[in-house]
């Protein structure tokens, strides 16, 4: 993913439209999680099997919704000048060290069971 | 961002722990909104200034909730089967099209304003 | 419900602590956004089967999120001088006027499709 | 506040629309976290001093998107055999125990300051 060309465009639209002042990251945050919650919104009626068989129109929307959680994330990155492919690597190493395959006794670890 | 190493990762992790069955898109867009939450949290009692000026530990704390969102969101994107660099570009290009710098009458659009 | 001993307690346990000051409507709505992420989560790995199924552990964790989240609603209610029992009733009234029992063809409306 | 009255109205215009199915306590999880999402959207620009005080409009806004949580947090309730009155009173004591007026060495507890 060219996270360059992408923080460029991004960079670019905010800034002609002079809303860099309302990109607090307090705002981010909460426009980030508007926007987890219009994901949520497309998922909240359906069985988890109507979940998993989307209709077009339906994916279409879902992929909008991802795009705008995506962006807001990247802008809050910028913001916070943090590098999100690292942040990621070293999220997943810590996830390793939390919920490792086998527990001290050498038995699997249930879902979601933190060590 | 190197996004195909990223998958690989993601993917064995989960594969490994027998979590696949978990991860039905429904259950993604809870997960994802709930990380997102996590990120609010840091920022919910900060004034906007303070926002700006987090400390190192906040500034830490912020970087794993924001990488757990990014994985959450690349997550669904596999089960959707959604290239999420096209999607970024894609949306980009509708809010060009929904927040247009002059509106009809040739005057600057107001913050959020959408045409 | 006693709305009015609710409101005393409530605002009693925040004079105490000086904590009127953090508490903006912009604030407490990050606050209850965070606390339905913290019911959400409860929920997110669940089939709709378990879900209806709660252990009472589980059952007494999502009474306590429900608590969270009616205790920063009526805050809200506090400080934007809104009536919680009037507005209920009001959006009730609209919502039946929302989604009539039949559309104009006499067809009876789908789940969630609005007039 | 009225509960019973307002229980009987939910379920009713529940019923009538044949929703209950719907109506598992995993959805009305998400359909809430949903409605705080749209009170956040409310506010998600604005600095503290405009969210103290909001133009009539969007305060019927806000008025509205706190009835609608309301009314899932109501419907959860039901669903769960959820006393809400019990729990926020039960909440609100262990509260007082969570955040003590002063900690052990008899300091002022700061804001959010867990014992």
């Amino acid at each position: 993913m060219d996270m360059e060309k992408i923080k460029t465009i991004i960079k670019e639209f905010s800034t002609n439209r002079n809303w860099e002042e309302f990109h607090n990251p307090k705002n981010l945050s909460m426009a980030l999680s508007v926007e987890a919650s219009e994901l949520v919104e497309i998922f909240q009626w359906l069985t988890l099997e109507q979940a998993q068989n989307l209709s077009s129109d339906k994916k279409e929307h879902a992929k909008q919704e991802i795009a705008d959680i995506a962006i807001y994330l990247i802008r809050m990155c910028m913001k916070l000048d943090i590098n999100l492919e690292e942040a990621i690597f070293e999220k997943m190493k810590l996830n390793e060290k939390k919920y490792p395959l086998v527990d001290e006794k050498g038995n699997k670890i249930e879902y979601g069971k933190k060590q």
